[in-house]
């Protein structure tokens, strides 16, 4: 990920990728389906994480709640690696290929949290709305964070956000 | 669009949609970019009305009511087409390429909705969130107004899901 830094996603062949990696293209196309790959390795380890979660939630917490406590669980993962998140998204915010690649596992992460949460006994469309709703939060929160350094941590900022969702729709 | 309900959307090339709607291959490319783009010609109209009804919105109007008011209004215009909105979205579901393309055309109208309400002085981040709550609704509503038939019309489907937004939101 370094190059993508250095150079540019665009101005990086998956050849360069491999030989700063040690390993062949052959190799490297075992792994990642194409160069975009790269940056995703870790969103469906995230993504079964966060989904373990909401299973794992005892059967009184509401379905918002259980959303927002395996964001702030999850949190953890990135907060770990915070200065490698933060390059990520940089590299991702400069490339409209990426950002659509982004925007099909956020959708991707949704539709995994909905399923956990009719798992649950949470009807269709509203596990939908729930987990969407819990996906927006994520992608707030994550941003500030992003931007803000380390003030706050990821999982203060989830939670922090979740309020303003509840304000917000209290308020209207 | 009858030729992707007929033969699949993967099935149906350019040459045949240009035939049948009596242009040239090089007509249709001066209105489209590429094929799937004729299932999304009216996206940026629906997109124009909903800003420009969050922008007109009086000053005292929560920013979640603005998008729910925006959304409802616009409904009217899928409401008076609704066999070809629902045609049209048989053919997206039945494709990936064309669900991703919808991901991104929505991840726009939230982007375009945030920058509505940033222009009535709602901060960045509460902007995005109350854009990516208001499309999520939106998104279930459409989504249950596909199923049902007509037995519940968009706009009334839009406001009963703002409210289970609310409701969702104040039981955690």
């Amino acid at each position: 990920m370094a190059l993508y830094g250095e150079r540019g996603f665009d101005n990086t062949t998956v050849a360069e990728i491999a030989t700063r990696a040690g390993l062949t293209e052959r190799t490297f196309f075992r792994h990642f389906a194409d160069k975009r790959e790269v940056l995703f390795w870790g969103a469906s380890a995230l993504q079964e994480l966060l989904v373990s979660s909401v299973e794992g939630a005892a059967p009184s917490v509401a379905p918002l709640e259980a959303i927002g406590d395996a964001l702030t669980a999850a949190s953890a993962l990135l907060q770990e690696r915070s200065e490698y998140s933060r390059q990520r998204q940089r590299i991702i915010a400069a490339s409209a290929e990426l950002r659509e690649r982004e925007l099909i596992k956020l959708a991707s992460l949704a539709a995994a949290l909905a399923e956990a949460l009719r798992d649950r006994g949470v009807p269709n469309s509203q596990a939908r709305l729930t987990a969407e709703a819990g996906v927006a939060v994520f992608k707030v929160a994550f941003q500030r964070w992003v931007e803000e350094g380390d003030q706050q941590g990821l999982a203060q900022l989830i939670r922090e956000w979740l309020k303003e969702l509840r304000s917000m729709t209290a308020g209207g």
